[in-house]
């Protein structure tokens, strides 16, 4: 491609840094790619951290020395979380979701990938994740948010399985007590998935009792992996002491049983998420 | 926030047409968050517009009248093709690889988000889906690759279950036989979750004699969705015919039984897919 105006480096450094979140790209790829001197990609990329960083679109750094580079870092502000989180109330709220037994269908919502796209930034921005090196859930209704989680934060993603599959060769599993259903599941998960004492971020659509997160606890300890975070979209407000401590929800689900039987829902965004 | 210049207009343009492909975003809505006139907006778009194509980073495409705005389409080359289908081969070649019984161990490559994310935007090149409803995928592996091309083309994903769930309302249910097991099979899907009349695209992530893609087919029948295209991240060579016809595979495995009981394993792309 012929030598690219300043304007059009811009697009493409916000292309490239946006695409591929979290992952540091020396100035020397910009340079070879753009034909342009390393001098010029540095202002580039300070015009391009200032312009994304004024629009509160995400953060720019550039590290400096041998193996240095920049990175583009996904943040939200507490103004956009309550967009998104808002917007996913509104739509989980019709009272045509509520499915017999009291469930709410929500698969529509936890398979859009412009809503999960912004759920993935929204728990970028709540962890530190700078000494993480996996995100792991559990099959299936929850995979596209951890992708999407793994995606902005740059980190591979381990799904444990309900069962032991041939493609996954030698397998650990467990067995747990699934906290609202008191049944025993099994879970299991490769060993070559997990490398030992990695620290993990464990991600999931929905908690009630923490039955299953606890499983996920404990299969980490099957690979001496130490969990340093655990996020879900939606947890119940009752029980309000889960098997796990220390997750943070997205939103809040309250059920009430009506007198004819029927169930009414209420559901709003966790207040720490959303207050400035 | 102030007001921007051109630069960080641009910028910011971007960062959020990238974010979203394939939805449409009116020039009101560029002119209200960046306090710019309607007209300054449509040079940006311009700009912008020349900037990714000229990088061969993907189109953007403007729609005129009353309903018009800018939408972002993700566009690969066959030359990108074969730099993220070669580097894929290269991972999965390693002879670390082969688990007892021949099997390939991928899922590391199949929930890298750096990786699948390009899968999803070369996918999104191959396919016409301007009147597609749904992408359809069934439980487990293929998901997060389904998502990605999902994200792509900004379409829902659709997942097939292998067993019944509460969470999921009245379902429907068919069984049907893995080609290569022989064994019957099960899949269930929720009646909300597909619309009748609709057009499908199915991504899997495997596909060796096709008997889940044809279940697939047949699930599609009973929601009278039609399927308009196939597209499967490795196809076997063998057998070559298949169950279905009509499938998109971006990569070619071919496995071969040495004589001491050892499987050597060639993978490389769809010669379709990286020749310009």
């Amino acid at each position: 491609m012929g030598k690219l105006k300043r304007n059009e480096r811009i697009a493409s450094l916000v292309k490239i840094l946006s695409d591929n979140p979290n992952r540091t790209f020396t100035l020397s790829y910009f340079s070879d790619i753009f034909g342009s001197a390393k001098s010029t990609i540095s202002e580039d990329i300070v015009l391009t951290k200032q312009s994304l960083e004024k629009s509160n679109l995400g953060k720019v750094e550039t590290i400096t020395g041998a193996s240095g580079g920049v990175k583009f870092i996904p943040q939200t502000t507490p103004q956009k979380n309550k967009e998104v989180l808002e917007d996913i109330c509104n739509r989980l709220k019709d009272k045509d979701r509520i499915l017999p037994g009291g469930f709410l269908y929500m698969i529509d919502v936890l398979y859009s990938p412009h809503l999960i796209h912004s759920v993935g930034e929204i728990f970028a921005s709540q962890f530190n994740y700078n000494e993480v090196d996996y995100i792991v859930t559990v099959e299936t209704k929850g995979i596209p948010i951890a992708f999407m989680v793994a995606k902005a934060m740059n980190l591979p993603l381990v799904i444990l399985r309900h069962e032991n599959k041939v493609t996954e060769g030698s397998t650990v599993s467990i067995n747990y007590i699934s906290g609202s259903s008191g049944k025993i599941q099994r879970m299991s998960l490769s060993r070559k998935a997990i490398k030992p004492d990695s620290k993990v971020i464990i991600i999931d659509d929905f908690m009630k009792a923490g039955g299953t997160a606890k499983g996920m606890y404990d299969m980490m300890k099957e690979f001496n992996a130490e969990v340093v975070g655990t996020g879900v979209l939606i947890a119940t407000k009752e029980p309000e002491k889960k098997l796990v401590n220390d997750y943070i929800p997205l939103l809040i689900l309250e059920k009430e049983k009506l007198e004819n039987g029927d169930v009414d829902i209420n559901i709003y965004p966790n207040e720490d998420i959303i207050n400035i």
